[in-house]
């Protein structure tokens, strides 16, 4: 019997096990047009605590009592749709289940390759295309340029810091411990900085960045985003991607360094990845080229088993992933 | 003997007069190039607490033991300039003093006509031009839009409401107590909001604008700016002017919606009135034919006296002022 984690409690903070539930899919055969799946890969992100409160946003919440969702990659195992045979490898938003019925036009087929599948939910996917336009496009960095970036050991946050070095960039990151930090380094980073370390994360800022900042991305909100306030340089851009700092708050964020958005003439622009879409061809090409380079490194955090889904995604407030964070069934 | 105001003490916080002291200049006779002027009219302006802190901004902070500047209009009493006679009308920025020696470099003459010399400080000087640009070029506000601006009361604010309508957009201006409300709406103002009322500003700014606003223009911060993220529309503009709440305060500014910067794709700018000078043509063009329209509402509050300079500097942190806040000698 097919399985799917449902909402069943909109959570009030951080969310806890009671919120959500393990229920078995009610078995029913494929319509005309529609291939059942194997997921072989599911996608936890932080975006998606979000759609557990039940507020307007740029995807709709989830439903109470319904299966959630997510990108998954999986294979076709039995088909009603001609141009995705049984056998056939693919990408869909079909997640948190172990098996999904979806309709032909929902699903992508991944393509041949030595490229394994989970990284078409990670860099190759919409966690590298975030980090893409989020740096070049909205933060309109360049070559020679300092980039500041969050939580540069996730999944987004580590395509940055490669993104920003193959582009010619001076970058500094963020990464909680010895290890993540160490990681952070290992893949590019000019400077990282211990946010769990014992200097105040503004004052950490200003001895890597002694000049300043010319462009920060936002992954983290709160005390990462008053140090790149502190320390922008005139005409910084601020790309805000995420604020995971703030997904369980109920306490106001506090910015010590936000009037400076005045005399440094900061830009703070937010965005999400789906405003990107028409510019995929960009992305592809550009980001094909640093992958066939040679020098972009794939991290992954693997949880296995649908049981843990729910760890994964919850693991994702407090730093447990290195990289991207990916379920395995 | 000619008096200035000088920083004797930064202040902490709010200023104090201890902060502060009205002192004797040295006399002295001009050098060539050189004319003095008897000041009639200063600027007091929220920006000048920034220069007041020893702190690198947009303009050098204010000197220890030494006199005061800012904006200033008067009449030359004394001239080795030769394209400067005595009664020349200028304006320069040597304020805060009753008589002033300036290099012929340092003023500009004022243009012949029936508009008040004190104007020039004001609507068709710095503080309209930061409306100017602010409003069209920062937030790139559209006909047809709707704009809050907060202290629509405020010489700056009251400007960009009137260009505002000008421009046919839809305006909700926050302003304190029925005296200013009512002043706002008299000049224009589709919506006023009493921000010294008993709704909470985050759902009075939503009563007025059901639909959400699509600029911000921002002189205040706090709670202000808070209820802007609280309200914005998709593809929201934010116009940084100002943030007169956290001039004196050394708490941090809490935002509670600030995250919907990245679901509505807010832009926050901040800006610089002097990044705008080489396009002072425009703003003469445009605010020309909006003043010579006839619509176009001055308001002043005048204190008299050089030794009333500091109430008037200070009035501005307590809302004493409706629109341009001077200084008549």
């Amino acid at each position: 019997m097919a399985k799917a984690w449902h909402l069943v409690r909109r959570p009030n903070g951080m969310p806890v096990a009671e919120d959500f539930a393990l229920r078995d899919l009610p078995a029913r055969d494929l319509a005309e047009g529609e291939v059942r799946i194997a997921n072989r890969w599911l996608s936890v992100d932080p975006y998606m605590r979000g759609r557990m409160n039940d507020v307007k946003s740029y995807v709709p919440p989830f439903a109470l009592d319904a299966p959630m969702d997510g990108g998954a990659v999986g294979e076709v195992i039995e088909s009603r749709a001609a141009d995705l045979p049984v056998g056939t490898r693919v990408q869909h938003m079909a997640g948190w289940r172990d098996e999904a019925i979806v309709p032909a036009k929902g699903v992508q087929k991944l393509p041949e390759g030595d490229i394994p599948d989970q990284a078409y939910l990670g860099a190759l996917g919409l966690t590298g295309m975030t980090a893409w336009f989020g740096l070049l496009a909205v933060a309109d960095a360049k070559p020679g340029e300092t980039v500041f970036v969050s939580a540069a050991a996730g999944a987004v946050g580590s395509s940055v810091v490669q993104i920003a070095k193959a582009r010619g960039m001076t970058v500094i990151g963020s990464a909680g411990g010895a290890e993540k930090t160490e990681w952070v380094r290992s893949i590019g980073a000019d400077h990282v900085i211990d946010y769990k370390g014992n200097v105040p994360l503004v004052k950490a800022l200003g001895a890597a960045a002694p000049d300043g900042i010319d462009v920060y991305f936002d992954n983290v909100g709160g005390d990462h985003l008053d140090a790149a306030l502190a320390h922008a340089r005139q005409g910084a851009r601020f790309a805000i991607c995420g604020m995971i700092d703030g997904y369980n708050a109920s306490e106001p964020t506090k910015l010590r360094y936000l009037m400076r958005v005045i005399a440094a003439r900061i830009r703070m622009q937010g965005f999400i990845v789906s405003d990107f879409m028409g510019r995929i061809g960009e992305f592809h090409q550009g980001m094909g080229e640093i992958v066939a380079g040679g020098n972009f490194q794939r991290e992954e955090t693997v949880v296995e088993g649908l049981e843990h889904t729910l760890d994964a995604f919850l693991g994702l407030f407090s730093g447990r992933n290195k990289g991207k964070m990916l379920v395995k069934l």
